[in-house]
């Protein structure tokens, strides 16, 4: 058990995967082992986008943030419309997609994406993450997860549907989920919030959110997990100006991104893990090799 | 073995899965006991996005596409030119990406990527394709890839570093490399050809591409993969204008999406998957939730 | 006067203008005659791109669009962080812009905006506006506005600031404001709603818009106007759905866009102009060559 | 005639419009006075966007540059396919527009542009300029330009169709124009480069540009030109890499947005107006109220 922050190797091959350098060839195939059922699920929301609609606002995000925006540049309606095919009689539908994914959609965020004073996680000087990318900790240089996943399903473990706004999941509720956590696992963490959006619009999402209280965030970190995913927003709480109100020192991006190089997977969506009742499954999440990102869209699988 | 397309009965649930409908139970366990070394391997080209530079055409891509756009929305240098932090201290970066998949990237394609005439697979109406994004047979509606892949390494069996950009895999390519194929595997064919960009710029890699032939194809398509991932930009081959030279029945993308409802990965990095000699492996692909698009980017994983 | 919609002879030269065609050697001349003293104003809404902060959503807009997204490529920051002047100690600062000028900020729409049936204004096949651009009646066909600019400003002479939501131009406004229109001239009509963003905020403005009565809108229509332009989002007026109330034939784009080929710019910013008591100058407006734009978004001149 | 750069006032309201305070009641009545024909010519290139076409790439552009990129959210096409009309039977277009303008099309740089150590145009200084957007000397600061224009048809002047790559233009050449360069004047400066794309292709473009000799560039500056306009990429020549031969001291930009303010407009069209013998008339450019954008692209006219 860590008592002190993660550091790897200051500078050296790897020291930009964090705590996803607990991953090693005997946690993978045990989290391969995880695997009993056969079951993959998706662990993320959808992507909605749309120009002409409204459509992407229909989907859990944080206010204010640039929704995702999608774009067909040839469809079928163009050939109904008497477009020529290709050749011997070739159709196709080709897209592009525009995307900010922090508070968005499901995403992971990079190392990078957090910081205090002039260093990022590990020393990495802060000032390589600029306008053209980040230099040091970007998304790139995560890799891929595959871990074992443990669920915490603090809503279930209360009997409510969903945490409120204003709650905050405690080392109490981890440790009554009564799941053996081991390094290098990725330690996702239910609060049932975007069913806030699903019952009561952007109004009632936007209303604060449930999340990981610092100590809870301890809690994990001392527990070497590799990555902590949850279903809302920012790990820790909101309040209703979408922000949180911990200080440096309790900051859960900080606990975790900056001190720990533990990865954050956020905006997951968990309803469908939570009805199977598995508290441990094969945890998949390959983030887009974008080079120099402070996260990218992922569609995290809980492979039961 | 299937002798007729795949129909997996037109227009119900799960008809839009096409051939991933053959990924059950059984084989996804079957495909994580694959998992015997405990590692995982990236098989994805790098996104490398910026705008001020011409970094992002340095990346294997077909001529003439729109290549992918990383843009930072606020980072280290803003804080190094005088940005106040957040609250109580907090720095952060956040990013933004504007990417058309395909032909610029590792992406897997949606079943409505392409047909002919008026219908989709399994005849699913092509009208449905709109500009607001295909109501039918997008990428939201694959699901993700979790299956046992094998590799079919045909430079490596030709005694080649790569294929040339005339070379066609041909049947007995892929018999030669005596991997048993199974329902539902993902057939990873490996040609090389992102080393002719390594080794030649793009001239040399716009000068044509090695691919699958029509009687690979359906040989492919005959035992029943699931999905066919290789690291050209078309599955099958290209002349020197970038095109396909089949006609309409031996088109690749008419044989396996349209035909047989199964999945096409593209443009990925197969160099350090060859160099491990592995020819089984777990393939996990988890394409973005985009909802009605026509591919996702993706990274894909070989966890061997 | 006109008392049937515009025909400029069918699919010829500059059919594709509509009422632009209007602007004569002669139209321009007077124009340019109506500076008299030198001040050019900026009728436009700024386009306030971020994507880190809700800045863009603090512009008036329609609810649900796509709001700009502006970036920097490489800025400041990065050589406050280290970046390397280019050559000899050159600094630069690039940028780009996303946007889609519709409901969004101030523009000009295409002819091929909006339309009924099958064909577009003056018969071109609507079939031809497909995804890759409106092959006919584009904003790339419309040409440059230089033409004698007449204000409407209804706020005043009803002796209000401003209308209210509910409020609809009716001929006897426009008679009201005593200014000859003649041929070629742009009718810019003000309504204040601007104000109502300013004032109340976000909810404020979509709680409707004034605009236009379709009776205004034949008047204007009959006097051959080349453009009509506003400051509220749809020239006529909108409901609490951000919709159109009026049927086909009393529908303001129908009536200017489709029957008659009169463009339309929206969202205009007119308190300065009002405050000249000008009502007539050279107006100035040029859309970006956008081959096969709907519209775009434009910076409008009054020059007094 | 100035000897010092222009600086109009540290901070002060206005100062960062730079020369276009040159610009006084006085000159725009002037300005308008040159509207003797009644024509107005666009001087843009065509924004050709698309994306799965290589359409955009016909346009001339700086190599490596992000290339312009226009999607329809709801076209004619969509409506053959079956979409259902709004309301009564409206039928829409719309579309979004995404653009790097900087080498990539007609555009307007702003002040913010390029600079040497640590202070931009007037002092302001560089940290200012952050990735949200310049918060100095940005092109929203710019307002709109109405001036003479004056054009030195270098290429009519020395009996040749275009300028060859490794010319440029010098104080002979702006001297033999014999026109009168007054304060507040457009100094249009025709090259004929756009040419070379038309007869040679990318290649013969990208073989370098022709532009003004640093000489040449202080000879206007010294007459106190508000902008200079031309249609080359660069003002100045580039050599085969696209850059600038030239020191510091000798850079166009840092002659005309750095020392004096003075904005450059890159990348127009000048055929037209060449063939019209015109050597002054009313310029018009209006810049899109980008916040804080480096540039914006723009339309500009001569109205004859």
């Amino acid at each position: 058990m860590l008592e002190e922050p993660n550091n790897w190797g200051r500078w050296g091959a790897g020291d930009e995967r964090g705590a996803l350098n607990l991953l090693t060839p005997e946690t993978v195939v045990a989290a391969a082992g995880c695997v009993r059922e056969g079951r993959a699920l998706s662990l993320s929301l959808p992507i909605r986008g749309a120009t002409s609609s409204p459509a992407p606002t229909t989907v859990p995000h944080l206010r204010g943030r640039p929704l995702p925006q999608h774009f067909m540049s040839v469809d079928g309606g163009d050939y109904a419309a008497g477009t020529r095919p290709i050749g011997a009689g070739l159709k196709m539908a080709d897209d592009a997609l525009v995307v900010t994914p922090h508070g968005t959609t499901t995403h992971m965020d990079a190392l990078c994406h957090m910081w205090s004073g002039d260093e990022l996680y590990n020393g990495h000087p802060a000032g390589r993450v600029r306008s053209y990318g980040a230099g040091r900790c970007g998304i790139d240089k995560a890799g891929p997860v595959v871990a074992r996943g443990v669920l915490f399903d603090v809503p279930r473990l209360r009997g409510v549907e969903r945490l409120d706004a204003a709650d905050r999941v405690g080392v109490d509720d981890l440790e009554a989920a009564g799941v053996e956590v081991r390094p290098g696992d990725v330690a996702v963490v239910r609060t049932g919030w975007p069913l806030a959006w699903r019952d009561g619009g952007p109004e009632a999402y936007w209303a604060g959110q449930p999340g990981l209280s610092a100590d809870a965030g301890r809690w994990l970190a001392g527990r070497d997990v590799s990555v902590v995913a949850s279903d809302n927003a920012a790990i820790g709480g909101l309040n209703e100006h979408q922000l949180a109100d911990e200080g440096l020192d309790d900051d859960l991006h900080m606990i975790f991104l900056w001190r720990h190089g533990i990865h954050l997977a956020e905006m997951l969506w968990l309803e469908e893990l939570s009805e199977t009742g598995r508290t441990d499954f094969l945890f998949v999440a390959a983030p887009l090799r974008i080079e120099g990102g402070t996260a990218s869209p992922i569609n995290p699988l809980a492979v039961l």
